[in-house]
């Protein structure tokens, strides 16, 4: 079938190639020109047949916000727009009523796999109307990893449930990786193991822990031993937030997701923990404790106790 | 070669099926004399012929350590005992110290697979000296997975490194079981996902998430729908705790490995959590606050200012 | 002066006693005539000389929101409204706003110290203008405790900053009481504390971690002794959910804050945990432990290897 | 009465300080002679008549065993030995009985309160027999702060429970102190915010969360406003570990403890977190997510899919 697909980034443009290579016609529209297959998203829309359908692959947000709203206006009752990127779930009732009263369709599809998509197929979560979800089927199938369509798609529910079970899909990440993460450091600590990118990939066969995840720590470890040229500065991309935001509002006990995302927070404290400043304050109030200052030196015990 | 296995419960015995079929030849003894190749561990002894190895896959604690000091007793220099179970690696020095003093080899292996490494191959972490290994390789090769030795087998370090290499890895397991949790519960609160299972089931392929947990998550999803056949109550086996010790011990913060550990902790407070009762409590003191009684009932404001 | 008073509940019966005792004249609206002034709120603004000075006490989310929106319809230039109860302070900017347009004024200001406030005073966090809380500070110096201004009240900054703090302030208790909480815990589990209520209770002078809501702590220890009496399911009023995603906003590590509001969570679950079912049914899977069913018997290890 | 004392810095110091001005005789040793009442330990016995009571005052472990190991060789039937340092609860049992085979008593007292304690009085809990608590008591009565016995003293249990209720005390402080930290961050991270340090002062009366932590928070914020020149850098004394270790012994959930002592560890990992390395590794293992290098460049997206 035919696709439009607006967004020729990393993710966009590998979806791209793994969708031609499955058969279908894609035409692509970037604000960069020298990767875009048209000059504009009218020209998209224009050399498309109806029913289109039209994939939005842009960062999540004003930029999917806009997008959206300008298929709105180009595209005909009987098209459908499929929001591929990580928007969070509740743009898409917006986008959907929008679309809605236009006649046109909307699908929410979380896509997960990374830049590893291309060779082994995308994770689809998708959340939509039956008939619509129906008609973008043969697309569905050419991003999915081969095999059982179930073990790599989902419907998962209603327009919304596609972001939404990737939005916890990521969630769960951060507390895998953080999991790894602990693991790692902890046999890093220890004198008595010698190897410690040895056990780690040791564990990738047999083991209960075996995944996908740690097969690439391992190929971390092998590309920079020690981790000596990475900085533990870790950037979230607002899934974890949303998550844990999403578990309050549940009343989901999340301990294990929010403390990975408290871990990054605090990696991007550049000039320390201001509730630890707290804590070190308080100990060199109540006395008997040496601290830092904010030079690193010790200034030993300073607690002074009233006149 | 041959191999002595003392501990023939639902692990050893799988153990020896996988040994047996690589084409060793395996004399198991366990006290059930039904299951039992030979009388006692005196007998294990006297069937294999120098230089022994015999493998102890029996419960942590006292029954491992009581059956190495017998075999310390009846081997002879040169032979090896391996410790395959669960055993604290602080235990491992002891065993490497009073079977070393008299010329008897020891090796502490940390097993990982459960009930499915007799078909996959068990994961296996390794401590002991060259010579030791080695010599014992014929049957860590039958029992880890196929392919790559280094996949599913890894001489960590020293007597001790097996062990805690296994420790470490049944801490991360408890991290990423209950970040899947965490995910599952999300999933089933929100009303948007009408497909919890199939969402699950979607992660397994292509996604960052994939891993063998997350298909035996799903195959329980599929045997009880809702896991309502099931209790919330968790045990743990003591490499949790071991883990997080371990963790204050070389100043690591676990928060994630402790976050699943402490969860376990208070799925089993079968009365409730005291520590809640003191905030309930509070709660009601200073005021405002309707609390439940011990029957459940909710008792209203009883907080009571002074006369 | 001269107070309007909307909301007559625990906390607004008790503010109304208080203001009085300090020489004010409070004129009090509730919806139960039996404990109101007057017969409605149009009645109260006629009651009041301008410019008028009307404090609102009632439940946070519509019903302040309504009583609000009232006011503005009702008062005149000049006139001031002060939300005493407790709002999510991005309430305030909504509030300020409408009534702004109208020329009255606006204080968000958060009450702290429950229904010990009537006899001990208010602990107060002010949001607005200068000349709005200036002009309101005889009610502030009536509810607050006597002594230094300084340490019962503050003018945190512009609309907002009254219920920001607030929401912090009872964040902060969410993890205060859950020290406490798991302290008294531990005391309670080990046998060689033989008295716990009074190891609590010399903790209340001269340690490092006397505090108010330790007295209370001792107190509810006395009057239940082994708390014996109450349930562990604790209920938010939502602040604590508030400080967490305030947390998530500013990127700050909230770990205490939020393992506390997670433990409520938790006591609330009375059909078990479904991240814990979710974990128990894995261990079951890969085998070798025991699980319980949802009748709390345990059913032995039932984990089936692939046939 | 007579009391010896063994150790004379910070805290021995103000604590003979203390019990001298309350009328009782003090004899003090300490290795520093410019310091010391007497030239050696056999000295300070040598002092006393029996029955003897001799508080010891030294650094926990090595130091506090030593001294302890000393006076049962000094000392008589019918003497008394106190340990007053923060000795894990573990040695008081071995203590009790080295001394206990020659007749003389013992008492492990946990003593709170810091530099403040000269003039407030130290909080005590106190575990020994009867006997031996009932000949100390005037002691005692001189450290701990004026009042009802029972507001500052506590008879927590036999041998070790004095030391066990100062640990958990210990541990509920870091629970405290991490709790105002996280809402001092807070305040501090909001601009609505104007008056941080004005708005933690306004808790210290009338509200739920007041406390002298809190008194002592505000104090280190006057004296350093913004703690521009504290560092983060926080060590811990040992006494939260064990909390730690103790709430795994129990099966007791220390979600808030654990976190506020993680928090501490991460504050010293001066070249970062090697979990929130593999973290971004991790990250960019799998694409799309740009990291820093070791020396805090933004290296972009390096994550190499395969070939």
């Amino acid at each position: 079938m035919q696709l439009g697909l607006v967004g020729l980034g990393k993710m966009g443009a590998n979806m791209r190639t793994r969708i031609s290579e499955a058969g279908h016609e894609v035409v692509g529209f970037d604000p960069r020109p020298e990767v875009s297959d048209v000059a504009s998203l009218a020209d998209l829309v224009g050399a498309l047949q109806a029913p289109r359908t039209v994939w939005v692959m842009v960062p999540s947000g004003e930029p999917t916000r806009s997008t959206v709203a300008s298929l709105a206006e180009l595209l005909e009752p009987g098209d459908t727009v499929i929001d591929g990127g990580n928007s969070r779930y509740t743009d898409d009732a917006v986008h959907a009523k929008a679309l809605g009263d236009k006649g046109i369709g909307y699908i929410d599809c979380g896509v997960s796999g990374g830049v590893w998509g291309l060779k082994n197929g995308y994770g689809l979560m998708v959340g939509g109307s039956d008939a619509d979800v129906e008609r973008a089927l043969p697309i569905f199938d050419a991003l999915r990893p081969p095999g059982d369509r179930a073990d790599g798609f989902v419907h998962a529910g209603p327009v919304g449930a596609g972001h939404y079970a990737k939005m916890v899909h990521n969630g769960v990440e951060y507390g895998l990786m953080h999991a790894y993460g602990e693991g790692y450091e902890l046999l890093a600590a220890e004198p008595l193991i010698a190897d410690v990118e040895g056990t780690l990939r040791a564990w990738t066969q047999g083991t209960v822990v075996r995944s996908w995840l740690l097969e690439l720590l391992v190929r971390a470890l092998q590309e920079d031993p020690g981790l000596s040229e990475i900085s533990d500065y870790t950037t979230d991309s607002g899934e974890g937030r949303w998550t844990v935001e999403e578990a309050i509002r549940h009343s989901v006990p999340a301990n294990v997701i929010s403390a990975a995302l408290f871990a990054r927070f605090a990696s991007r404290q550049d000039s320390g923990s201001p509730a630890l400043k707290a804590v070190s304050a308080l100990r060199n109030q109540f006395g008997g404790h040496s601290v830092r200052d904010s030079a690193g030196r010790s200034v030993g015990e300073t607690g002074s106790p009233p006149a």
